[in-house]
């Protein structure tokens, strides 16, 4: 299928049900998706039933409840596991934050990440340290980026009193792939503690990008979002929790969705399954718009047809980029995914260079550490986008 | 203001504005508002506008900081507080949770609260509680709703250990308004403790139904949602935190939003204000919808005069209701706010008689301690809405 619709025609259809790419050449999926005209017109649809139906009646908080489950059913499908172990969340970093702060830390625990983490999840971790008189360790992942192995750096770092160790399966600054079922395989097997250490995946840039089989692959959390590869609203992430560690995981911020009520209204138990880790009201009308969206990606095909196609326009982007003597691309091998981190040989810093290029509606992002810009592309990106970039990039 | 706009076409003027108001008689506004139809173009016109200059790009980011600190100012201005005191959350209990988990709990310590808060609420508690070896009290406020005095009861029940009281401002199932005045001297100026006793409110009711003015009343946590009374959407609430607990309340679940990055991108202070309670990405379109059903009641007339107005009705109402041989009203005496809880004496239960009246487009919602039914009357609920559900009820 995907043969047929990465045809120029049919691409070119596709992306008509896109308002967001008719105007400029995006290359921010890792920021935020582009947002499929048939998923606002979910939302759109869900606010109008509200209000026609409700707000707050029966029937308006049975189609929540429904809402919900089909949300929790079409993020399963996507990472092949049942519906009872994904948490809807607001966001990512609200999956980290459960994750982290859900664990029943011991002074002395440490915590493990790489040094490629989000600042929001570093944040987190100092947090959790302080409260809980937590350790933490960073080890060098980025220097792998070329060669090394980052689950033997993983593994060398992990200690008798490591509970937990966070990674990001698809790295934010740099777009490295790391080997995740070797880390986790390294984690689960480590042999110098009495208790399991857990891992957290940062999945903010490889849910919607990569095709995912988490219970293959057996995370014991798994957190991203909607709005970025998925290219659903702002607003709606998921958590995945491994079933085996489901009763290890305390909640912590909770609210009416996270628990069962006696016969006189008051809480007794956490729900059965990952709706303990929910809280309560949130923006419903945007679930709509979530499911409406990858079923637009669906349409299109499979997730390995559509990451084959985004690493074959990683490829181009990073081909063409590597032959520009201004350029230094941070890898030195085609990415294995959509993102491509580059610095620029040049007086001009990155930062007034993508203010340059948002000006002339290339959007992209610069990153701090490393200090490069960082170009996404998507299955449904144009080789033409592509060319316009690098054209403009040449004339820097 | 409001004695012009209350003449019947003047505030039927008004209702077409809310698209929810016209094939219902609504009564459901402590469970969610209907929302103006400016709220929900806003919502639109923020989504089309994200795709179209961004989604994520300077300009849309900036746009998205701009929006926050608009909306922070609103809410602000609706509670006579400084914008800087408003955390901007997901819902109520968000903001409970924030306040609950922030402190500095050592075991022992003890948290007060009514026994007619939210089973959300409690759920928190009971996990905290769990978590930091910390005790609980409930105290008998339910009591108080015709006779007593709901400050005293919660001074008897404070003790050395009481680090937190927790108390809603309107009871969400009997319609009470406490005297929250009087509970916060009491507790602030309680005198067995070496430490402070800090007062949250859950205002999930209070919150666009009552005048406010957080400044004279000084409570030390206020935490409330735009989508009840203010009829914004569902998705975004609030969280006041008085200036100078500020820093004895350390921030749990964070994220990029909490943080300031030195030049590395490492995150190294919180931020100066409440946005140190703010995590990360959310529906932010939704921003623009809650300002703009808070301009629609500011149009119509002062929080006072809403109240004023709100209180009007819910006297009509009650006095109605009471005349009726088959309703037992909670109350002895006229409500002091929107919220009319009463009881029927029949066969039928209060869920059966709700989901008739539910067929019929009368929105009501029973409760379960005490089990009664709930309707809820806003400024511009109509005296002809409630003519005809006091004749349904008659006819029971």
């Amino acid at each position: 299928m995907s043969s047929v619709s990465s045809a120029p025609t049919a691409i070119k259809q596709h992306r008509q049900q896109f308002p967001g790419l008719t105007n400029k050449a995006y290359f921010n999926f890792g920021g935020q998706g582009t947002m499929p005209q048939t998923a606002l017109e979910a939302i759109y649809k869900a606010y109008d039933h509200i209000q026609q139906q409700g707000p707050f009646s029966a029937r308006v908080n049975d189609w929540i409840r429904q809402e919900a489950d089909l949300t929790r059913q079409a993020i399963a499908s996507e990472l092949n596991v049942s519906a009872e172990t994904i948490a809807l969340t607001e966001n990512v970093t609200a999956g980290c934050n459960i994750a982290i702060w859900g664990i029943d830390w011991q002074p002395g625990d440490r915590i493990l990440l790489t040094d490629c983490e989000h600042p929001g999840v570093i944040a987190i971790v100092k947090e959790v340290a302080r409260r809980f008189r937590v350790k933490v360790t960073t080890c060098p992942i980025a220097a792998t980026l070329n060669r090394g192995n980052p689950a033997a750096v993983i593994e060398q770092h992990l200690q008798p009193t490591t509970r937990l160790v966070i990674v990001s399966h698809l790295l934010w600054n740099t777009g490295q792939v790391l080997p995740l079922a070797d880390i986790i395989e390294v984690c689960h097997n480590y042999s110098q503690s009495t208790r399991p250490v857990y891992v957290l995946v940062d999945a903010a840039q490889s849910a919607g990008s990569l095709p995912l089989n988490l219970t293959g692959l057996d995370p014991d959390f798994y957190a991203f979002t909607g709005h970025k590869w998925f290219c659903g609203p702002a607003g709606v992430g998921a958590l995945y929790i491994r079933p085996e560690v489901f009763a290890d995981l305390a909640p912590t911020f909770v609210g009416w969705r996270s628990v069962q009520l006696d016969s006189g209204g008051m809480p007794v138990n956490w729900q059965p399954d990952s709706r303990r880790y929910e809280v309560a009201t949130t923006a419903f009308p945007q679930y709509a718009g979530l499911r409406a969206a990858i079923a637009v990606h669906r349409q299109w095909g499979t997730p390995k047809e559509r990451y084959t196609q985004i690493c074959s326009h990683s490829e181009y982007l990073w081909q063409q980029l590597s032959q520009l003597p201004q350029v230094n691309c941070l890898r030195a091998t085609p990415p294995e995914a959509g993102l491509v981190s580059f610095q620029l040989n040049s007086t001009i810093s990155h930062r007034q260079f993508v203010e340059f290029l948002e000006q002339q509606n290339f959007l992209l992002r610069t990153l701090v550490s490393p200090d490069c810009i960082r170009a996404c592309v998507h299955y449904f990106t144009l080789p033409s986008e592509i060319d316009a970039l690098v054209k403009v990039i040449g004339n820097l």
